[in-house]
């Protein structure tokens, strides 16, 4: 190139020669390449039961890695040589909400047929991304464990909607694809969820955790006790982190916020904690979304969560 | 009741004795109610291309009735008497669009057979709605001729995404439902279409006017020439009206915004002149999202809109 | 009905036939009707100190029922068959804020007087509202105890600008409506109040307890203790949540936020161990100005705060 | 001073040495000052049948004067020699509309009994401030003539609420300290008000121009019309900006917005032709609430329509 | 690629086949290739006297060409086949303006030495940019003529700021690069400039048209004139586009907004009647910030002003 | 002056007569005068790496103090007595960065020879003004020990950009004024940071903190700890509060914000702590910038930490 500051193709936000931000660790996906983490974003949210624009997420996340630098001030630690490789976003289909969920499932999974990558990190979208994810993570790794951080159950009858953003875990539980028994929910909020559900989770065996729970053993023990038991039974352990498990002051930008959740630290820590077991693969960080969100602070908060989850 | 001021289950807002609220004109449709006019939500936006949140618009629309009265200080007449028959919304699938196209035609349809009113306004919802509801009125009443106030064409393939909101004049003329010829499209912008639209729109004898057409001739003077030119052609009139025929200045509420276009006295003037014909019978107001707006401007314009439909 | 999907008057929105939100709960009062909890809202802001919208809020709170159910998950109990009896808003007079004042008052005794419920929930409007409001307790039920969750302690002059939100309890004391040593205040906030009040307090027996002291001694505690008290000393109890107790984080749409004060947790915990006592028979919550909120988050606030009494 | 950059007490906003900014002309009003205009603020708004912050008002448009030269480029005449005096704000009662009507009213008569100014400029606060400030003048000019720039008549009863903000044209006629025939009212607008105050205004023969005739006569022939008319018959002319007049487009910021309303560049020009005559003493700019405005652009048109009024 | 749908690297937003966004044909600049248009970023705005996020707009109007076609329905002409060459942005100093300024003259000046295109977009940054900019024109093709759209002369003296946005034009005519009589400056606003800057155009010889020239003379046949006059006097014309020569209603995005100005038509159909002429080689867009925008309203306005240029 | 109610120049906002507000008590200084608080704003931003408004935040905070009463509720001690002598905002250069920071110093200079108070409050700003303050200090008072709150190490390295707003830390070591073990940094926060200035810390035996060591050492004695080792090796105390120490939920107007910090509790209980040794002279609040912020909340938590800094 003949110039002398312009560099056609390239950012050109201030650069400090010491600072790695995170976006730059991370990297297109090409053939052969193998990296530490693949990142995929599942931009689907029209199957949620209020309007969302979740879909929209991806973009913020991804925008915010470039706010944030590779070192963990806490540990020492720099992370600057770890490569993320970016399968990028699924295409949705504008009308087809089946055809959507097909493409997901085919998507996650053919990415996880390159392993290419040790982890997965997957962006959505609402929480009807987990569905055809989860599948995919079954057919790839066998017996899936999960630890769900949510206000809500989301097992939902399909009579009434469809595969919603209500759905994902009854379907994989009623499909065969997740032991009841090998699903934890933390978080479950009073006021948010509905008896028939709640019987559902006890009659299958899902380990239910409401904030009353969390408020008196602690967000940590219990998931460490749950990451313990399950790896014993389980093939692979897969994150799900529905936003809407911290409280509204923490995570604004969530389609159904409500007060009495998680603080941002309490969220942050135990996913450090559930992160740290090496049968830990993956995480899905869902109902984000950027319309609704102050300054981008949920997005904040799901990108400080990814990489919780990738440093560990 | 033993109250002396309590009331309950009524609206408690201020009440000047000599004002009538447009609201307080609308009355919820029972079985043998006649009136004027006919009401219908048609809240369905997940058709959209872009994620839309348009299907809350008739939430917002019905409340910005209840700002404005039925006196027309321009011609010194009050409409205070007119009945407008409200047959509420309907409900749309969270996750079938097909689904929802079903319910969406049906309901427009059964209320055209209750014969209860000489026309309707239809609240949309993303302009995907108007496939089915002009159908419905196609069936009722004959020939339908269609004034489209639209920055958009409308008539893309459905191929790349099936029935969207980009789609719905396309599907009517492809069907069979309207004549090309029949179809009168006001405001189309530049850079917000493609050739081969408006290549299908000369193939098919559409009648486009674009902002130069409408700065040069003048859009009363045109209104009222194309209105002329169907009335002897068909046997109804139908006005669709896309909010985002409006300069991003005064409609600030739609998806797809952008300058260049309509003043709101331009909009405004231009539906009172076609409503004045005896062959309009119905007018659909789409593509408002009030996530997206300022102080419900853009509803508030939409209430316009109606006064100047109904109040011919 | 002829109609397939089309249902006038009711509302269209989403039903999962498991889920029962709590505004399905609240039924609008007709004479003989009875039920567990009457509600009333009292949208009266003009005697604001400084400029309130809080008038609005009964509005945004009874919106905010919609978004929560009525299965409490902590405790697994579901609330689908507890009758809410809806009274309606007192309508305000426009210019004087004494003949409010006065309709308020008659509004709530008159409520008491139908003998209905057992308890009531009242929605303010500012904090103004309490005097009328614990006025009509007193006359029906006699003598009453008040906790007042408030960084301000109300209790100013009239003489500098007659009954203003900043001083219903005053009024209340003065007047002979309420013993000091039956009020008991919680969360009294650092720079937020005048030196000459706290000196009122003091002289008058009321029990004062600042943010420092909720801190030391826990909040639980605290009310546990003074619930105990005011149990053997009152006919019944009434609880007054003047929402600015909560910290800005946590309540931003109150007129007069600030740091340094209740968290969201500790506000709904309180209440929910207040109210589980037979004798507390009233709550109202006021402050909460929907035009100074984000996304409704204080008026969520305002609705769990509402179901912890309700459901106890 | 010991200091090389500080200077306590003063602006530190940068200074270019060849501009000065209106707000540099506004001096504090003092025994025994001349200037050409007095300015006073009139920050009353609990009179508004809607809950309105137009209190604000005088705050926001002053400070807009900062943003503003005394240049005016299109006569190329500077103004940086008038004096504007400045006699603050009218304290406002925080409970009674009466005791706050009778303080403007009061305040207005003592700032005209100075005469220490040529002209007035009255910043409200809501249109409730124009009756006790028209009244003031009347009291000292004799007989006024009055040019109402307005979307609604403001001749409401009184019984239905008091004096609110939609009564005080109403209150002046009947008063009989303005003759109906003096009052001309520009802009009124379709659907805002009622025929039983339309037939009030005829009665009493308002000269009223509904938008309709501001479209076909042009509101610059229109305005001199009246004018050299008014000039005739009273003693001096005061015009009375009910920002509202204007569009929603262009004036976000009142509390009664909607399409279809005059431009800027329509206001601007009309208050500047109106102000050339010599009998034009004093302006009121009124219905500003800065809490519903974006980026203050409704105060930014008050200033502009000030220094239309003033610059004359 | 092995997969299905995902294409890494790649934006999934939905694909029409028949539609060109004018996005779509922007290419990054690479040694050799060509193009009808060349696009440079200057994001600077630390110059600015008001405190201005204007660096952030070529982000904002870049992301505007996704939102539009290359299809002008109002010529039935379709531009996918133009190529733009993006250069990328020019990296600003943080701390020093005068490496910034060199920076930007240095980049400009080396994108012109490629000779790779037949004309030139610059967005920036704030007015500032301006002088670096035509500084480097003037290297490259001698006496070059100015159209600046501004509400401001920009010609302010350096003693009391440096080269801030107020004095692009001083410093060009000073610094003997312009002629005073190749300025022509269109929409200067009342109230918005200072008499010694206006004396100093005169001086100079600068063609200075007010808003009231404006509206008396019309924008096009003013444009046409001037177009006319420079084509014989200079060697190239540069168009200079400071958007806050548009009324705040349309372009409320700019750091120094106003009532009064030019309608979004009155620019755009300005500058496509200056953009006709071959000698017209150079666009620059400046003092859009985005920080202040609503819903990027002023950046889309941006990009349709390019859009003009570009497609003549 | 003549009048009843007017009083030119005065704020008419309600007075109680028992509450003194915190805006009551700072002075404007001049010569002579003596009070326990001085106040100086240093209104810089433009060395920040992002594009920052914090410049402003001296108003907003200055407009918070009237807010806030003089009242500490917890301690029941009054501090209207306290004068606050306020030296007003040091004017910056529009361009030069370098001549800002020379003003800057000499203005803390003088004001700190005035010796005028006891101990000073610096309003930032962004952090690059606490430069030339300390630098200020050392000079006036010898050796200097700095309590530093911020989620960055602000070490950076100046070649890459000058003397921004992450350098001060640097600058003050580098240059000899700033023992590196007489720096104390609370609240450092993971991914924020490079491994590089961990690094330098470390080398400088600079004493940090991070988030972790504060939940696990709690920040009071970690805070006291720090102040008694500090008082036996330094002339005195200075406290450089970076506003992005706190979480963005509490503290939303940071240009950096993140999740995972301070609570504003946290904040403010460990301000006080410090506050109370008679070693610390000064604070300077930091990072606040007004345009990002919601409500002010920023600013008003600002505001509560200056009040727990004087009211010790
Ligand atoms: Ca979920
Ligand atoms: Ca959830
Ligand atoms: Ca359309
Ligand atoms: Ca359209
Ligand atoms: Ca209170
Ligand atoms: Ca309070
Ligand atoms: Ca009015
Ligand atoms: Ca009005
Ligand atoms: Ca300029
Ligand atoms: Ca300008
Ligand atoms: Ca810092
Ligand atoms: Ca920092």
């Amino acid at each position: 190139m003949p110039f002398t500051y312009l560099n056609p193709g390239k950012p050109t936000t201030f650069k400090d020669r010491h600072v790695t931000k995170v976006a730059e660790t991370v990297r297109t996906y090409e053939e052969g390449l193998k990296g530490e983490v693949g990142l995929i974003g599942l931009p689907s949210s029209k199957s949620s039961i209020s309007l969302s624009m979740a879909a929209n997420a991806p973009i913020t996340i991804r925008t915010a890695l470039q706010s944030f630098s590779t070192y963990e001030a806490s540990t020492r630690r720099d992370f600057k040589g770890m490569t993320v490789l970016d399968f990028g976003d699924t295409p949705i289909h504008p009308t087809s909400v089946e055809e959507t969920l097909e493409r997901l499932h085919v998507s996650v999974l053919e990415m996880l047929e390159e392993e290419a990558c040790e982890r997965y990190v997957l962006l959505g979208g609402d929480h009807g991304v987990s569905y055809p994810a989860i599948h995919a993570f079954q057919k790839k790794y066998g017996t899936v464990g999960v630890l769900q951080w949510d206000a809500h159950h989301d097992v939902r009858n399909l009579e009434d909607g469809g595969r919603t953003n209500g759905t994902p875990f009854r379907s994989l539980i009623d499909g065969g694809l997740l032991a009841g028994s090998h699903l934890v929910q933390i978080g479950i909020r009073d006021y948010s969820n509905a008896k028939a559900y709640d019987d559902y989770c006890q009659k299958n065996n899902i380990h239910v955790y409401t904030m009353d729970d969390v408020e008196e053993q602690g967000i940590i023990p219990l998931v460490q006790k749950e990451i313990t038991r399950l790896a014993e039974q389980v093939d692979m352990m897969y994150l799900s982190v529905d936003m809407d498990a911290v409280d509204q002051a923490h995570a604004p930008g969530c389609p159904a916020i409500g007060p009495g959740g998680l603080t941002s630290r309490e969220l942050l820590t135990s996913v450090r904690i559930a992160a740290k077991h090496h049968k830990v693969k993956a995480i899905d960080i869902v109902e984000v979304d950027p319309s609704k969100d102050m300054r981008d602070m949920t997005s904040r908060l799901a990108a400080h969560t990814m990489m919780r989850f990738m440093y560990r």
